[in-house]
């Protein structure tokens, strides 16, 4: 079993690549819902939902986000309507969040309603949220507290951030599947996702991180940080506001006490000839995924990697 | 004031008549909610919306229900989705359903969600749901028993309906405006609806029967029937459930304890003779209408004729 944590858009890129080389069954993907937004009375996961169109084929390869394809003629007349219009909901995107939004009326869990979804959209990898229970990434800034959708979509993160916290992660439990997918990886692999608010949150949950630390699979991190700079999103200036550097060095720092192999840019080789240390292999590869043979080929590397590392530990 | 009291199709056309022909803060409108449905989570009030998009000069001229050019991409989805598709809700449609269960998801009454909506949309006019409490139309019919739209819609009203109940209306309240506007008006006039399925609820809730019958307005009504069918819709069957003659005759009879003046179509000029009394004028012009000039003269007809009673009882 590969399991792969991710949140946000980059992050789904190499799940697609993971799913072109390996079988469905043998796939889990954990996904953040620090993200998650009530929108419109509605229960939105943008990360959930950026895997279930990624798996499924619907994705906007031009937005990078909702399904391809989408119009906007609701927003439009919720626009006219007077309601907030920031976030953007297509017409078909809207069915997947009616959707959700009943089954979890219904008493359904997160999870069930993520599975009863991805099965609805004919996916047959397993897609698991990080919790049932909800846990909110917030960000104190120079425009007060936001929340993550505040401060990335309506503030385009460009307001000063100062701090982050995870609210309710304290109380949450990992969603079923969640531990035991980390305790019986071969591989782990954690996405090319915003260490601080993509990848965060899922770390947050009580256990996860206890998991990483005793799992046997070999855990590997493909770089978000790519010359120092994020690929995309505030990944950089997050890391800054934690205390880590904002290149690679960072990102083996956000996840060194379980991080076995770190996956870096061609661009940052110099740098990741120096880090190699007893406890963490780092290696550099092509990560710019822009069309599916790069997602395919990077998911291939890294894996490669993990299964080498495997060798080497066994 | 002039007052209105409307369900369905046909009885948005009169308002739409009438919208043309009295200023708009001397019209309120009460409609019907008994066939008020949650579809997708969302509170659908067709009746209220019908008359709103009709007011606004939304409403699709083909269809008669929702909104002129909508697009029903979400619906297409919905049904991918496994979700119930046999009420249609349209994307540009959609917006005014997450709006008004927003707006009652914060607490606000139906009639003021409505008075909200109402003012997006520019609309002047008063438009008042018949109670901010849930009434339901439900039919026993050869199938079970089903909610109005169940039987109107999803069964195309094919189905034996043996009674008609509204449930809810015993211990419901006339909405804010209700009765005051019954108590004031100058002339009410109730639409070419359903008497059993789209002014019965109206009728149900406790208290509005006893204000139309002593209300000092002259009440008028525009026979649904023609001919003795129903211009569209199960208004004759369901008449005939009731005990009703299906004809302008069993109109008549649904509103005898307060009706004034009914206004029948040419085609029954001649029954229309033969049953003015003392207590009510029957009287015949054109009731079909398919331009706004139609829509227009049979409004400005109905009008006069209150008018004219007026002046023959003071």
């Amino acid at each position: 079993m590969i399991v792969v944590f991710t949140g946000g858009t980059g992050g789904t890129k190499l799940v697609q690549g993971l799913q072109h080389i390996v079988p469905p069954e043998e796939l889990t993907v954990i996904v953040n819902t620090g993200d998650d937004i009530e929108w419109w009375g509605l229960h939105v996961s943008p990360d959930v939902d950026s895997v279930l169109y990624g798996l499924a084929g619907l994705l906007s390869k031009e937005r990078g986000w909702g399904v391809e394809d989408d119009s906007f003629r609701c927003l439009e007349r919720m626009k006219q309507l007077g309601q907030a219009s920031w976030f953007s909901l297509g017409d078909l995107d809207l069915a997947t969040h009616l959707t959700r939004t009943m089954l979890l009326r219904a008493g359904k869990r997160l999870s069930e309603a993520t599975a009863e979804l991805a099965a609805k959209f004919g996916i047959r990898a397993r897609v698991l949220p990080m919790s049932d229970d909800r846990v909110s990434t917030m960000l104190d800034t120079a425009k007060g507290t936001l929340t993550f959708q505040e401060y990335f979509v309506r503030e385009r993160h460009q307001v000063e951030a100062r701090a982050v916290r995870f609210e309710g992660a304290e109380n949450a439990r990992p969603a079923p599947g969640v531990i035991e997918s980390i305790e019986t990886a071969e591989a782990i692999v954690f996405a090319p996702s915003n260490p601080v608010t993509s990848i965060g949150p899922i770390l947050a949950v009580p256990g996860v991180r206890q998991a990483l630390r005793e799992t046997k699979a070999t855990v590997a991190a493909v770089s978000p940080i790519i010359g120092g700079e994020a690929v995309s999103g505030p990944a950089g200036v997050l890391m800054t506001m934690m205390g880590w550097p904002s290149t690679i060095a960072g990102v083996a720092k956000a996840y060194e006490d379980f991080l076995d192999v770190l996956v870096a840019d061609r661009a940052d080789e110099a740098q990741a000839l120096t880090m190699s240390t007893t406890g963490l292999r780092v290696l550099s590869t092509n990560t710019i995924m822009r069309s599916i043979d790069d997602k395919r080929e990077l998911a291939a590397f890294v894996l490669g990697a993990c299964t080498a590392q495997q060798n080497v530990v066994g």
